[in-house]
Order: C-alpha cells, then sequence, then structure tokens
C-alpha cells in the first residue's frame, strides 16, 4: 500500500459513481473523466484515482503527474431497489494490470444474503493481487435487509476486521459523524442547537474518535479509508477528515465531495492539508 | 469502432429478430437471409451486418460489396412474458471471428433481476476483444420488473454510461422521439394536433435533442446507435435521424424499417443520406 | 447432413424413449436395442439411427448394413409433471464420436423457463461440432407453462427459426397435423365427417401444407425433420409422411409407429417410398 | 463388470451406511471398519466391497483375501426430511482409482427435482470410467415428492432402463417383495394367511418373478443389483435371493442384513448359496 | 496430524471469532493478534494455531516457538440469522501451504440446506490435501432450521462419523457437558442442587463419557477436538478437558476460554495439564 500513501497517509480520488448511481451524479463537466483527471493532476493531493475498467481504458491514465490508478474489479446498477445487493466482477486482476492499475478495488456487501458470492470472489482476488504483487482493496458496505443501519459503528468495526481477515490491504468504509459539528449545528439557530453549541468540547466528537479508533484497531495492518459520501458542508467534511486522521486511519476515498464543487482543486488541498498534517 | 464508420457516423442492419420474435416480423421475402445480403450490398449505406451465428455460419457473408460482420454472441426468444429477461451467451468471441466477424454485440438488460449475469458476461467479452483487437458493442436495453419505461430518456443516459464503464466500444439504445413530428401529427386532423402543428418549431425537438445529447455525453468515447424499432412511417423515421445525427451519436442500428419496406434499397439510401450528411 | 440424406431427404430411426417415458412404451420385443438394429438392417430405408450413449455403447452400432449412429446428448426422465422442462448434458461430442457417431442430437425445451440453460449448452455443442466437421441436429420441442398448445404452427416456425439462428444442421419438431385426413375420417360414418369427406380436396391439408411450408421457409438451410409421434393409424401416417414430402422437409424421425408396429419393417419401407419418391 | 462376478453372478458387501443413516446403524463392533473387512475375508462370498472414500483411505483395503474395493463417490447425510433429495460429488474417478478402487459408485435419486443434476454428473463420470477401463455402478433409488411409492416395480424398471441410458455397468435397486414369503406368514397365525399359506405355490412370487424379469430386460447389458435393505429376517432373505437368482439378476448388494447379524459370515455363506446356485 | 500432537493429544489455539462473530468477543488487547503469537509462545502448550488467511499473511506465525500454523479456509459473518448456514471458500489448500499452513481447516454445517455444496468442497479439500501430503481438519458443526439441540449426542456422532466418511484426519465438534459439573451446581445453593451435589460420583458425567466414546468410536481413525465455545468458568473448562482426555478424544481447540481470561497463559497450562497428563 505504500504507493497509494504519503508519510503513512492517503487521499483516493473516487469516479466509480457514473456505474454505482449514473448520470444524476453529474453535470455538463463532471460527466467527462477527462475533467476528473485535471482535477487529479492540479490538486496534486491524491494517492489514487479509482475507475472502472471502461474508463480506465477509453483514458490516458499514466502520467507522470498522475496518481496510480485503482481499477474497480465489479459493480452493480442502482436500479435494483428491493434485491439483496450483489455486485458481479467485471474485470480481472490481469486485465487491470495490463490497463495500468496499481491496485484494485472490490466491493462486498456485508450482511446481503449474496455475501458468500463476495467473499469467495473477494478471496480469490486477495490470492491473485498476492501473486502479482498488488494490494487489495476493499468497499465493505453494509448492505441488505439484515442490515437496519448501514453507518452501524459496531458493525463497521466487524466489516473492518472482516477486510484484515480476508486479507485487504486497504478498506474502504462508510462512517457518518455521530452529530454534526458545532459550527453547522449552530447555523441552524434553533434553541437545542444553540444549547448544543455552548459548550466548548462537542461531546459527539469523542464518541466517533472512540468508534473509529475501534474500527482502526479491528482492521490491525489494513488500511482504513473513509468514504466522502453525499456532498456534504465544507466544514463537516473537513471535521470528519480531522476525526478520520486523529483516529488513526489511512485517509479518505472522495468523489462527488470533490467534482461536484465549484472548487474541486482548492478544495481537495484543503482536505490534504488536514490528512497529511 | 472506425471500421463501422464513414467520416465518423455509421448505419448499421439489424437481422436477428428471428431470434428475439420470431416469424410475426417475417414475410416470404425477408425471411430469407440472402435477400438482407441483398439490400445491405445494394443500398451500400450499411457499415455493419448484424447476424447470430446459425446465419453467419450457413449465409455467405464475405463480400467486397457487403459491409462488415457484426455477430451477436446472446439472445433469447420472446416466449418468456413475465419472467425477468435474460439472455444466454450463445456464440464465443473466438467462433464470432471463425465466422467472419469484425465485431461482436451482447445484450444487457439493464434492470433486470438478472442483469449482473449479463454485466458479468459483458465483462469477459470486452476482455477478450480487446485481445483479439475487434470492437464490442453493446444492446444496452431498460427491462425487467424494475423498469417503469423502458425508454426514460435519464436511464437511458445510465445505460449509455454502463456501457462506457464496462468498457463497451459502441452501444445500441432504443431511443423513442418524445412527440410525433409536426407533419405526422398534422395527418390526424384533431384540433389538438393542428394547434400543435401551427407552431413553426416543434418543441419536442429541443426535448429530443436535450435527452440525446445528455445520453452522448454520458456514453463519452463509447459511440452510440439508436435503434429503428417498430415499423415507422418515413417522416418518423426521417425526424429520428436527423435528431439522431445532430445529437451527435454515431448512428443508427436499424433492421425491420428497412427490411419490411416495400422499397427498402431506396428507403436505406434516404437514411443514409441524412446521417452521413 | 448429406451423410443423413438419400437425394436430399431422410428417415431417423427413434430409440430414445426408454430415456424419456420409461418402460410403458415397449413390450419383450423392442425393449431389445437389437430388435431396433435389426429393423434399420432389414427395411434398409433409414438414413440415421438415433441413440442414447449407454445403448451405443453396450450395443455394436457400427455396420455396413446399418445407418449412422446419432447420439443423443441430453435427456430427462418422464417423472417431472409440473416441473419447467430441462434435459442436462449427458455425453460430450467427444464421446459421442469415441463410440461411433456421424452426428449428434440435442433437445431444446423452446418456451421452458429453463430455455436459457438449453440453448445455451446447445451453442456450445454447436461450436464443438463445427470443429469437429460434424452435424448438429436440434429437438426443439414447445414445452412449459408458458406454451398453451405444443404443436402451434406459428410457434412451431419460431422453433424451426430458433435452430436456424443457432447453427443447428438439422432440427426435428412435433408437427400435428390440423384434421385428420379424408380416409380416417370417413371410417367414423357421422353426417358431419361424410359430408367433409365428399369434398374432391380436403381443405385441411392446405392448411397443413402452407403451415409446414412456412415452416420450412423459416429453418432456412436447416433441414426439417417431422416427429412421428404417438402411434398413429398407417392412413395417418402415410397424410403425415406425403404433406412433410411436398411441403420440402428433409424427412421425418420416427420411433414407437415402427417399432410398436407388428410389420416395421414392410411399415418402414413404405414410409421411405413416399419420402423418397 | 467380470471382475465383480463369480459365474455371472455377485453379492456386494455396503458399509456407506454410516454416511447415509449415521450411527443408528451400528453397534460397538460393526461401528469399525475392520470388522468389515473381516465379514468379507472370512465369508469369500462377497464380489465387491463398497467403502466412502474417507474408510477407503484409513482402512487397508488392498489384500488377496478381500474382494475387490468400489468406491461411491457422492452421498448425503439423513438429516433433510422434505428436502428434494441429491447427493453431492465427494470424490474424483482419478481419487478412487488412487485409494484402491475397481468400480465407483454413484447415486441418482430418480423423479427428485434435482434428478439432473445427478444424471449430468453421472454421465461425466461414466465418461470418465470408460476412459479409465473401470465399470460404473449406479444406485439408482426412487426419490422425491413425485415419487409415491419407491418400490413401484414399473418405475424400477424405469430406473433400471434409465441406467443402461446412461451408461451403467451395473445398477443397484431398492425392490420389495410384494407379499410375503409363506414360511414368515405362516407364524403370524391368523385365519387369512393360514389360507393364503395354504396354496402350494404362493401367487406373490410369480408378480415378483415378473416384475424383476421385466427390470432385467429393461436394464439389458448393465447388470442388476437388488438391496438388502432394512434388516430383515433371515426366511426373507433367502426368498428374496432366491427371485432375484431365478430373475436372472446379477445378484445382490447387502450392508445391515449381513453386519447387523450376530453370524454375519455363517448367513453370508447361505446367502452366497443361493445367488452362486 | 502427528505434526498437531504430542504423545496422541493436543490443544488448539482458535482465534478465527473475528471473521465468524465480529468485534464483540474482542477487547483492546485480544484484538492484536500479536497478543495471541504471545499467548501461544508463552504457555507452550498448544499444538495448532488457528487463523483465517487474512491475519496468517499480516503476522509472522513462523518461529520456533510458535506451534504449527492451521489455516481456515472457509468462514461466514455473523450476520444472517435465519438464513441457512453456508461458508463459503475463501482460500486455496496451495495459497494456504504459501502462507505458511502445516493444516487446512473448513466448516461444514451438519443438517443445513447447504451442506451439499460443503461436503463437496471438503471432497475436494481434502482430495487437495492427500495430494500435497498435509491434514485436513473439519469444523464439523449441526446448524440450520432442521437441526433442533446443535448440541445432540447422537447427531454429534453422526457429524464425527461424516467426518471420518469424507476423509477428515480431524474434527473440531461442539460437545456441551449434559449437566453443569458438581462444583459450579454448588455455588447456586437451591435445594435440588445440594441434593444434586450431596451424590460423591456425578451421574451426568457417566453420561457425558458413553457420549463422547460413541463419538470418538464413530469418528473411527479421525482425530476428534473438542470446542471451549463461550467463556466458562474455571471449573466447567476443566470437567470438559477431564471427561474429553478420558473419552479418549485428541484434544480441544480453544480459543475464547483462553484469550478472554485475564491469566490466559496460567490457565492454558492447567489445561495442558489435564490434556497431556
Amino acid at each position: 500500500m505504500d504507493k497509494f500513501l504519503k508519510n503513512g497517509h492517503g487521499l483516493l480520488l473516487a469516479y466509480d459513481q457514473g456505474f454505482e448511481h449514473g448520470p444524476s451524479d453529474f453535470n455538463a463537466k463532471n460527466v467527462d473523466p477527462a475533467y476528473i483527471l485535471d482535477i487529479a493532476r492540479e490538486s496534486g493531493v491524491f494517492t489514487g484515482i479509482i475507475f472502472q475498467k471502461g474508463i480506465s481504458k477509453k483514458q490516458k491514465t499514466k502520467n507522470d503527474n498522475l496518481p496510480p490508478l485503482i481499477v474497480k474489479l465489479n459493480g452493480k446498477t442502482g436500479l435494483h431497489a428491493g434485491e439483496e445487493p450483489f455486485a458481479p466482477l467485471l474485470c480481472t486482476v490481469d486485465e487491470a494490470l495490463g490497463l495500468g492499475a496499481a491496485a484494485v478495488g472490490y466491493t462486498v456487501y456485508v450482511g446481503s444474503e449474496r455475501e458468500a458470492e463476495m467473499t469467495k470472489t473477494f478471496g480469490k482476488i486477495v490470492r491473485e493481487c498476492n501473486q502479482k504483487g498488488i494490494p487489495t482493496i476493499g468497499w465493505f458496505y453494509l448492505r441488505g435487509k439484515q442490515i437496519v443501519n448501514p453507518h452501524d459503528p459496531e458493525k463497521l468495526a466487524y466489516a473492518a476486521r472482516l477486510a484484515l481477515e480476508l486479507g485487504a490491504d486497504g478498506v474502504k468504509l462508510q462512517y457518518k459523524l455521530s452529530l454534526e459539528p458545532q459550527s453547522s449545528r449552530a447555523k441552524r439557530g434553533d434553541l437545542i442547537n444553540q444549547i448544543a453549541a455552548s459548550s466548548t468540547t462537542p461531546r459527539n466528537d469523542d464518541v466517533d474518535l472512540k468508534n473509529l479508533k475501534w474500527i482502526v484497531q479491528n482492521a490491525g495492518k489494513c488500511k482504513v479509508f473513509i468514504s466522502g459520501g453525499l456532498k456534504a458542508s465544507d466544514e463537516e467534511m473537513f471535521s470528519l477528515a480531522r476525526i478520520v486522521k486523529t483516529a488513526g486511519c489511512a485517509g479518505m476515498a472522495i468523489g462527488r465531495n470533490i467534482w461536484q464543487r465549484d472548487d474541486p482543486v482548492e478544495f481537495a488541498k484543503k482536505i490534504g492539508g488536514i490528512i497529511y498534517a
């Protein structure tokens, strides 16, 4: 994983949302992969860039000023509400290497009725990556009818542990801050939030820090990357980045929170400032 | 894909309806594959011809005056109403090459409960085609119980994006004009249509153009071909061809709208006149 | 297919009923495969003989006076009422060649929920047979809960087309005469039939001829063989053979209507007289 | 199959009940495979001994005084009441050969919804056994929700035929005498049985003989072995052995009726006396 | 199995609970695999240590003072309440060897609707392990809707037999003492227990001894290891170890009852004192 870290930390630029969510995440600018590559090049803070095989094939991704490529090996469309989640293998490790990948990504829907198909395939990919000498990064997401809360901290620690036990070198998890940070709460102006905001050290940071540390401990030698998720306020993203950093995670994997912004390069640099501090 | 384009545009002659719909599409003339080859030869406008393996095997498809062959690798019969759509692999890439194919076609029913089986196999075909150096063309159709409207423009843009992310070189989509063109509406003679027809620039053309441009943008470097679909009036087909061309699609893939006509060669030339204009 | 035709026509002797229906089709004589071989040898009209692998293995099928062997590659028992029909692959193309086969047979239950598994495997068999240079004959039967009438002429034309599109060299179909021929109707003696019988040209022959011709047209360069089916009267079989011949089919595939008869050799010669006329 | 026959007849010693039924069939003596080998050695009447791979591996089965080994390739536990029966492949043909097998056994649950999976695998095993030159013996048992009576004679004839058509060299069937033999009936002492017993030739023997002969005819060149089944009285077993012999079966496959007895060696010799008479 | 035994007995240190149960079994110390290795090194009583592939890969497991490594080849998460249990294959035999394994472990959920998938794969692993010359250890657990009591002694004997028949060299079973040992019962202080405690030889020890002996007899040459299970009192564990030893089992496989204790090294030595006595 060293290739994807600077001084032990990293920021991955995610761009597989076209597959997972469709065009609803895009506008006329960011629908074009070249725009994403520009952001990566100009900001200079990313230690990896994540594409599906199709984008990797059509786009020139090898360049001294570009971070190393992570090819996502599986994926599913967002057209399957109510079905137990499963993402089939679309690309092999060898194929990813041929496309210039320095690592591969693979999603396991932890808790899904079809989890076993995915852990089995993940086991196979880890085996192949070990043979080829490249890292395997798991997207370990809590999903399926057994999962009430996909952000349940204890179950995220379970997902992190699962990634370690399966031999992942890195794991991407969807952590959600337990309460909004002080600043954004203050904006709302209602009484309860003002009271909460009046306390000098917000209690929820401690909870999040404790949660993330337990996640990191369970992941052991597997590096933890926290998802950026849906576009959030600048302050929320900075809070998340700070807690991620303090808790000992390797870093973040962000997509929409970069390329859906008007100032993606500037914003990426700010996040980088926190993660690499 | 250059082999299937003239100055960046193309027209594909589709003839796999015998498999997908059965004899109901045929008459005593067009039931014979030789008739289709005659149309391709005489019109001179097609940049590709689409057959299943059985027709490719029994018919002499290699000829200086014939467009290059696209062998369709999967297919399903029309006898499965109410089942979640799935088309199994019937022919391999190597087999298609042995039959003289210069490209292969493969259908993914986007939204089907069995979509994952098809995206997985499509991923495998893309891999093989890359190795052999031939293009992969996807038939990406919205189908299954999750799909309310198989012509939903936003979901078609999703399908187009999916094709790009999966590594397709071309994608065939079933776009439907949002409203009938002025001329055909005028024929009906009722009041509302007369009013609509009285406006000089029909509003729906703008909608269709916007839709198709968004589809093309999402498809990126993957070439977009719009289906001809059920036999329509000449005017409707010309309107469709014009919008397809204006929106920046690569072209069309037409079957019934050619070989169910009394004047297939003449009509094909007219469509070609629009697409290659 | 030339090996299985005399002047463009053929008669195949079917003996896989032990697998498909069980002992209920047999008596003390025809339960023995040697009896079937005797009929084939003595009648001299058959251009092919159809066995499962077990019979092919235990019986000496190679003989100058015996027609070439067609090994049936799949099969199912008759113990699955109400289940969607599926016949698994039991024998490979190589294995059939090792048993002396000059062609292979494979059943596709067209319309079954499991049709895709069978068309996929059929596609694989066609591929292998092309490589080995032997013909593939499809048993394309309409079956499953989607099929109301397994003898529907339009759907049989669909099945014939499917065989062609999949690359079959021959197809066996279960066609049923639309009305009984004049002679047998006359036997009943009731008024309506007498009236029908009084017309010089029976109307139903035209319907059957039209149906079968459309089937043959859809099958194109794939040879059509009509099943003999359940044991019928001599006259019915002769009528069927005549229409089959007139419509341009390659011939028939008969089993029970030969070896359940008291005079199999004589009867086979009569059918041969019609088909090769 | 000659290796498993003496003058055309054979007795197979079955010991796979530990897998199929569990410890309930065992006592402190017969739970030990060494005890079974002792019976085989001392009685000298068996022409084959049947083990799963685990027993074959841990026990020394190669000995001049031991009959040749038949390794059972599949099996299922008795813990699946109400599920459609299926026995997965646990051992390959090559593995069985490595364990010293001179033949292999495989169960097909005829009538089960999962029958197709088993006939397919059986077809594969027959293919491999033919290549290696060893016989394949089928356990063809009527089972599943479609089967009302697993001892239905006509359906057993179907199972026998299926074994032949699939290429089995031997088939084990669970035949049940249609009525108890005269002697055991007489013991009951009630009126109806006394009357039945008073007739010099019991009618049911004729029925059983007719049934078994029809089974043997349907099996053709595939050798028929009748199961011993649940432990029965000495007289019942002798009756069964006599009818089996008279009907032309190859012999019996017995387990519990040997090693659950107090005098296994003596009893085996008596059964051998009948079968080899 | 000799490598995993001292004078015929062994103690295996289990640490795959992170995969099977998640972080709920862990605290800040035992969440770290290095802590487990320390216990193994310092206690010196273990003859094997059990890890999933991920831990095996990230941790240095080869050391003169460490017991040989057993890599667990399959596993499932605890997030599937109500589903029929199934653990997919995550690691191959070759991969385990590459990670330094001297044996492999594999779970079969005996009684599960998916049992056949697991016995089939177990059969494959046994085959490979025989070829490579390393032992196969089965985790044979009674599970699924058919299993009322996962500790049913007769069914555990069945599971033990199944392991033998499938070719396992060792089997891990979840045996539960039929009644609590005298000492712990006495603590409760209620009347009935005082009465029971007053008898000098507790009746239930005889039952457990008889049960375990029957299990051992059914397992034959396959070595039996009893699970430690949920953390229990010291006395309960000593009682279990004594009965296990007396009944002729090979030993125990313990995890939580070691590393969830405050004095893991001391406690392990005490258990070792009983097992190796």
